[in-house]
């Protein structure tokens, strides 16, 4: 493989994915990842730009920050990218009214929007909310339209939490689009206009940046379909098989953030 | 469209759907369908051979039987070909241990079977059961094993009960599979096994039988690819657009069995 320094040229910002690289939720809030929360400072002190990138979708993003800044990570809300106010957008500039089959914590980033008699679903990650009768609601609003529209928050397939895997929100899309006949609109990683927006927010282009995330699929493929760099953390949900991934090959694998960071800090353009 | 008496020329069995043609399921033992009573009955007093293939995986056969007596069908339970006898069989044959993820009603299918250890999922229309928890064990389950096995009991989309429809087992095997990266075996229709072993115990050929089912694909698509001629009612779960599927078409559409009776009784050989 080419020496670091050739793949990490030009690096001028780094997209942080949130679960499994910087931290393992669970009970009590989860538990950082060993030299994540230092990577993290050091990444800031650097003089690159840094973004959060995430999917998370059972908390709102104030939860989500209050929680990594009671485990130690110097971050804010305003340095987040995540797919609930993506959504609220497309909601508000296409008059849709959701069914929102969403983890409670997340219902108040949904405080604005009209849910009315709903002629759409937005499907998020909503853990013990993934009900029969909640599926099943979903299902009958999606029927019941002419022009189904399911808007997914993020693709999925499964999360680590400190006691182990947990099924994530793509199961659920893939059985509601199979049930109704449909394709969901996915809002998050690793739809191209979600990474697209993070970079702006970031202001850096496509080519200058690297993400960095536990998902050979989400993470990697994603950014590098967009034109990114992208590296596989060995921490979260990665699994050995990931580095022989059938369609998906990172740029580099690395032990986890603080390794990354290590060689970023070394490689790229600061 | 050619007449009905060279369509159903030479038929000499008939395969009869239960849900949706005989009765629509629901509160209380469901409802039957206008004529349908009476239709099997003088189907059975025509000379023709009957057998009931169904994707019932919410019941055992000895309640489904009871339930559609009850309604007044004049059934008995040898004469049903259902999913859970046929999974048991497979799953003795290469000695599997399944984590259930069934319905309680039908759980007694199972009783000979050793569930300790899991080396398998078995997953069936659950209903209330899946449940987050229930299908995240399912999902553990499969991620855990070096060969992941996951027997569907059907893959139906959905199915109408009394007060409206309701997601069916196929969207829930879409979502293991898409959170674990494999592919289900499937045990019921539409699968060829399934409609050669009624055919079987029936005592026909595929070319001399016809099946009558509500389900486009999973009856019709199912039992064409089979060799089988196939009606769809216009009762249970059909709706007009399955008249212009892009990829099934029925040998004939009728507005319910008793249509399909009577068409039968005119026009099959006895």
């Amino acid at each position: 493989m080419t020496a670091w320094g050739a793949r990490l040229a030009g690096v001028r910002g780094v997209l942080l994915d949130i679960s499994g690289v910087l931290y393992d939720s669970g009970e009590g809030g989860g538990k950082p990842i060993a030299g994540s929360v230092e990577a993290v400072a050091r990444l800031k002190r650097s003089g690159l730009k840094v973004r959060l990138c995430t999917n998370e979708s059972q908390k709102s993003r104030g939860r989500l920050v209050g929680e990594l800044r009671h485990l130690g990570f110097d971050v804010s809300e305003s340095e987040v990218t995540a797919p609930p106010p993506a959504a609220c957008q497309i909601l508000k500039e296409r008059g849709l009214r959701p069914y929102l089959l969403v983890h409670d914590e997340v219902r108040s980033e949904f405080d604005e929007i009209d849910t009315s008699n709903p002629n759409c679903v937005v499907i998020a990650d909503a853990g013990e909310n993934f009900s029969y009768q909640n599926m099943n609601k979903a299902f009958q609003v999606l029927m019941e339209l002419e022009n189904p529209v399911l808007i997914s928050l993020g693709m999925g397939r499964y999360y680590k939490v400190t006691s182990g895997l947990m099924l994530d929100v793509g199961g659920y899309v893939k059985a509601l689009e199979y049930a109704c006949g449909i394709e969901a609109e996915v809002v998050g990683k690793p739809s191209p206009e979600f990474f697209t927006s993070a970079l702006q927010e970031m202001g850096v282009e496509a080519h200058q940046a690297v993400m960095i995330g536990d998902d050979i699929v989400g993470d990697v493929g994603g950014a590098q379909r967009c034109g990114m760099r992208a590296l596989q953390v060995r921490t979260g949900k990665f699994r050995p098989s990931d580095e022989h991934h059938p369609e998906v090959k990172a740029d580099g694998y690395v032990d986890n953030l603080a390794e990354a960071v290590d060689l970023l800090l070394q490689h790229a353009d600061k």
